[in-house]
């Protein structure tokens, strides 16, 4: 196990060449918000774009999206079918996929209600979408009901949960959880064969294959609403790059925290809101791209 | 008495740990905001964010639930039944105190409207919330209809008033209250038993136990529309997080003119807009919380 | 006649004391926008709410105020009936009349759309409204079909035409108003017995008693669509505050002029946006309120 | 052939002089925007006022009309008729074609569908505009059904394709175009009497009569979605303000590089979202203005 700093990170994100277009820099899906929840949506659409996904598709419930259009711009909106209450329906399963088809990452989960036809979407899309996937929040509800799905999909996928969502995954208090966080992280990893974000103060990696990071990086600033979606943007991003899952979510996890960081350390340690961390993301990359 | 400065409010105010998560920074419900104003429902939750609240939630007229979508990102929104007029519905009522149970502060009043059944609604609210409140705007006018409800309050109260709506909750005229405004306050707060703010020149902060504070911050150009609703935005916080009621309006009424000193008081005595507050919310919290 | 600069300005602009709330400031009501010109009446709104009107309300063609409430946060709206074109409609006159019974400024006219309901709507405010009002775009050539009607006003009107605008009001070509800016000025402000602003590069201010000023301030940049929408929210907010509608005039048109200046002049001559002066008009104001 | 540099376009982009009015600055007509893909409307239409049009119109498909005014301020919009998909129906063609009788430029393509009646209509317009046009993207892909529209155009047509459009337009390979960029412009562009951008690293800028410059600005942050609509933008207001279509292509396609560069090139290749490169445009035309 390592330390999550700018030596660790800085090898694995160099410079991109200058024949780079936007083929190359990747296309990331998207299937979050629902009513009420769409910033947590758009937090985690612009947080991809600013750490240097090519293009940007929000899967969206109908219903909601011109809401999604206005709080977006340079992010390209697909609408799909909704339940009653609003949210993705799983009408839009097949849509999603053939979409996917030929893109290179997926997130999902952030906003995305607990509405139960929409859980079964998204455990339905754990199993069959074919590309790297994060799972955030309510995706990682839907999964607690029957984490068995984790072992049947076909691509790498990330979890991201926080303590509380990490218990509801192992069936353990949050308490037994934040004792061994190391531990928790590394045996649900290697059981489930996915990538692990443990968050919290001290966000742990984990890989399958025993590979394990410790985040160093961060401010008690972050204790706000938001936040979480901006990292699994960034983590996202990283997988449409084209990065190894363990070195994108350590990228996503080290770079969320620096900027948060850059923004904010020297002010105070309340009032940061999860937007206010998107200018930074590039400064922090550019850094490590910088470093020799 | 005593001059609320940054001396008196730094002690008040210290960093958070590192292990700070959003739950430890409370969660904030709001209801504010009718067809036309839907600018103070924004401006009183962007001002909580700012001021560290860690997850806010806006109950709205579903009507104009996909307005408060598009002006707010961290915030989340929940819609709720609306009257003919769009304005909040006592069908309401039952909603908003099932999801207010295990939060941990409200504030309601700013751009409600004067329409009878929110007026019901509220007044309502008033004797039934169980967490600390804030109570500006038309709430103070729904109050100022039948005062007795606030004796009947289960939690700490807050009440924000200019000079004309103190006029209306005494029965007093206005220039009577500006003749005595520390008389005023003390008196109120001791017979209803609730926190007082009487905004104007020189802020009144009043306990019901005695304890009295005069506010040294401020500059002439807050003289617009919308800056009551950043206010009531910081006290709401600084209840979320667990602040005693008295300092909690104190910091809120303090930090709200520091901040527009900051961004303003170099400029001109004009032309400063309560939105351009929020950023210099968090460097005078920071500028507190690193006094020795 | 004077040079419009800030050695001119700066005795009528005096700091405000500290007392002030936004009573003091000012109420200004605004009718402006149509189906595809919102952008025309947020920017009129904004421009007001920056140069120190203490409140502003914006009088809006329903189908536009989701629009409106969007666009605007510390500006309220007011929905009236529209025409089938989405338009102001007669059918809202009253209305706007009685809330603006105890208001102290008016403007309207930009995007306003030159449907006849809505034309004949801002002919009977100018006779009908009794504080003073701007007229700008829209409501100018609503006058141009019947000058006459400027006359019946009951209270102090400022016109802001631009030379083609001009031609409308006096049946003249532009090319003869351009031959002669300050005579044509002059007289129209003396026959009619308005304030007249005749923009373009050197604006000119007339009074109908023969006050007569050439403004001084000003950048090729300012050559944009939304620009005049920006100057007319100035003169108001210095209607609403109580200035004689002289000196509203030339503190606006300098301000504005100055304003870009401020922004854009060490930049380029192109490029500039309405909204981007905004920012700057609270530089400028400062700076006269600052001048011994 | 030449490098378009800062030396190259100087002698082209002279300061206005101070008389300037917005009717000199020209007025730019858009299509653009079909459900999902707004941003590239809002994109090319800021890009064309940061340029300096001095008026922009954007024909909208009526649905998202409400999206256009909330996303746009200075710009204004106009409802056409839409197919079901909510895309430009082709019964708009009389409306835009009346109202662009007077205009200076017109654009269209960027996330406009590949609707066939949508397809049809812009091509109906390639043939039938009498102003200058620019074409992008899907405007791109409806001409290369039938490249032959091109030579039955009335004025001047400017396409920007990048490598898969040009292989579309010409049914080659894309790597038979990457291998001959100078080669392949140069042919299209004399073959079919238009004026050819081919985008992508050192992009080609093509004129029938021979001219041909290769870009030297840009960075590898470019490579993201949106980049290309405000290029687009700028060559139609380069257009608007009566520039030579081979001077207003090499305007925009090296301001466009020059200004991404100015806000990004110090901080990272990755993380440059396309609004962001707004604010340098006229940041690098004052540069311009003021070479010797």
């Amino acid at each position: 196990r390592f330390l999550l700093d700018a030596a660790a990170c800085a090898p694995w994100l160099r410079p991109r060449p200058a024949e780079t277009h936007k083929g190359h820099a990747g296309h990331l899906g998207v299937l979050a918000g629902s009513p009420g929840k769409t910033g947590a949506a758009a937090l985690l659409c612009q947080g991809a774009a600013k750490a240097g996904a090519g293009l940007v598709t929000l899967f969206v419930p109908s219903g909601l999206n011109p809401i999604m259009e206005v709080k977006l711009t340079e992010v390209m909106t697909l609408p799909i079918s909704q339940t009653l209450e609003g949210t993705a329906s799983l009408e839009a399963l097949e849509g999603i996929l053939g979409f996917m088809e030929d893109k290179e990452a997926f997130a999902m989960g952030p906003g995305s209600s607990l509405q139960p036809e929409t859980r079964e979407l998204m455990r339905r899309l754990v199993t069959e979408i074919r590309c790297p996937a994060v799972l955030d929040a309510d995706a990682l509800t839907a999964v607690s009901e029957d984490p068995a799905v984790l072992s049947r999909a076909q691509a790498p996928l990330i979890l991201t949960p926080h303590p509380g969502e990490m218990a509801r995954l192992t069936g353990e208090s949050t308490g037994t959880i934040q004792a061994d966080r190391l531990g928790t992280a590394s045996r649900f990893s290697e059981k489930h064969g996915v990538f692990l974000v443990l968050k919290g103060h001290r966000t742990v990696v984990a890989a399958p294959d025993g590979r394990l990071a410790v985040n160093g990086s961060g401010t008690p600033a972050m204790a706000s609403g938001g936040m979480g979606d901006v990292l699994t943007g960034l983590i996202g991003a990283f997988l449409a790059q084209g990065f190894d899952p363990f070195e994108a979510a350590c990228l996503g996890v080290y770079i969320h925290g620096a900027a948060a960081e850059e923004v904010h350390a020297a002010v105070a340690t309340r009032g940061l809101l999860a937007s206010e961390i998107l200018p930074a993301i590039p400064i922090v990359i550019g850094r490590l791209e910088r470093s020799p």
